[in-house]
């Protein structure tokens, strides 16, 4: 069983109550909450010691990676975050120092976006440090683009450059929050989703909930430089497109807007946020499948984004 | 430096916005949402592995345990539950019908209190199982009691009966909802908590956020059979008295509430909850410091309640 079958049959029958619009399975849940003109956004994730960074990371870098996660989904669902609860569990031989350092790393960003930290458990973990953090937003109603509603047609675009996050960028990366509510305030945004498990993987969702399919252009994917110089060092063995279609941790934007609007959405970014790269990348079908178009003609992407367990 | 120093120093200068009426320390933290008439409780948790469960706790109680501790917390704000976030850390090698009955197990008391689990991460863990709650939830304005509000006075009330619930309880517990609401819509509930660690260290805790004392009624402090029976088959050294003072893990409700509403009080109480066992131990004095009145006379209490670190 891999994750996605693991979550899809864990997630089957959880209880839910009248005020829940969208449950699991989108990067944020969306309820009422009798607030006029507002939804709620919930979201939750954890980054645990071995997995999503290790003994050299820098303290202050893991506090910023466990709240930008969560940022970063609040930034898909085109929210602003509000208020944030922070669990870390640690070995009792921790020192002080370090905690409050991951503490610091993480209340910097949460200070820049306005969120308050509004609880603090801490508890004790044995053998390695975790951090848990859920996080509350709010999104206009009308305004919240969700992983369901691309259509045929629809142009697919993607924020930043892609792959070889491995290499630095998973540590320091700035969730797309402005960027995000910008879009929805803005374009009529058919679904976005921020890629935390690479583009493969990430677009295969929006396609399942939207019951689609999608041609990408290969030579309009924006790899990164990271991913181009892991490949030429040697330090990966994967081919740069590869890595920019399969490397998870972006942390990018994905989203798919009408065609029709494509054109006016890439020149008001360009006055909007100059210093970071948008580029079409490709289109919804009614086919299922994800397409590649290259040199090689068109293919199916085989190749799957990063899977947390096998 | 103990825990409680500890998150003293990490809780300083975390940043907050307009929104929070109250942030870290008390049971849940408290914000505006724009709702008329409401406001949102928001309050984070986690079970581990070795820690709060072993290895043969029945995996639905740890699912119970895990979930029942947040609402615990709201119950003490006065509050309906509403949203849970699930984060659960498990190794690779961890069965999956094990994690199943671990859901299973929350989803049946999110169910009984019509809470939604709206979020469902998962995530790896290589040495041991932990799970990490969130909950969301909503109290009446003007209704919902904080730690500090307790007068010189006050009588102490507290629910059910106290000490040895590591044989047991402390994986089966109802947390006190419906009581904790009752209590708050009809009468002046000046402060209320719930027992987590030990009546002696959350009465200090009501205690220093009020600025007040109090003193004891040794005679009134309800024992558990399990502190009693414990202390008789010599499992535990802790006389009843003490066991009820400071055993962690009651998941009572303890609250004060005017002296001159403490006989309606528990009349009402008598025919609302007849089966729960409600307890007047004490009163809040003006004068600071934690007083048992025995058959000894008045004494300090000591003893400390449970405290996670060292």
């Amino acid at each position: 069983m891999n994750e996605l079958e693991f979550i899809a049959r864990l997630t089957e029958n959880l209880p839910s109550n009248r005020f829940v619009l969208t449950g699991p399975g989108d990067d944020c849940a969306v309820v009422e909450n009798g607030s006029p003109g507002q939804l709620l956004l919930l979201k939750t994730d954890a980054v645990v010691e071995g997995v999503h960074f290790d003994q050299n990371t820098v303290p202050e870098a893991i506090g910023h990676k466990a709240l930008a996660r969560c940022l970063s989904d609040i930034a898909a669902m085109a929210g602003r975050p509000l208020h944030a609860l922070v669990t870390i569990g640690f070995p009792s031989n921790c020192q002080f120092e370090f905690i409050q350092r991951i503490y610091a790393g993480l209340n910097t960003l949460a200070a820049k976006h306005d969120v308050a930290v509004v609880g603090g458990e801490t508890t004790a973990s044995p053998d390695r440090i975790f951090i848990s953090i859920a996080l509350l937003g709010s999104v206009a109603k009308g305004k919240c683009p969700l992983r369901s509603g691309a259509k045929a047609g629809d142009a697919i675009f993607v924020t930043g450059q892609l792959g070889g996050s491995i290499a630095g960028k998973h540590l320091d990366f700035q969730p797309r929050l402005a960027e995000g509510r910008w879009l929805a305030e803005n374009f009529p945004i058919s679904s976005m989703i921020d890629l935390s498990d690479g583009l493969a993987t990430d677009l295969r969702r929006i396609l399942h909930a939207s019951r689609a399919g999608a041609e990408l252009l290969a030579a309009s994917i924006p790899v990164s430089r990271a991913a181009k110089l892991r490949f030429r060092t040697g330090e990966s063995k994967k081919a740069p497109l590869t890595a920019a279609l399969t490397d998870g941790e972006d942390f990018e934007l994905l989203f798919t807007v009408p065609s029709s609007q494509a054109v006016q959405l890439l020149d008001g970014w360009k006055q909007q946020f100059p210093e970071l790269p948008l580029s079409c990348i490709g289109r919804i079908t009614s086919q299922p499948g994800l397409l590649l178009r290259s040199s090689k003609g068109l293919q199916p992407v085989t190749e799957h984004g990063y899977i947390h367990f096998a």
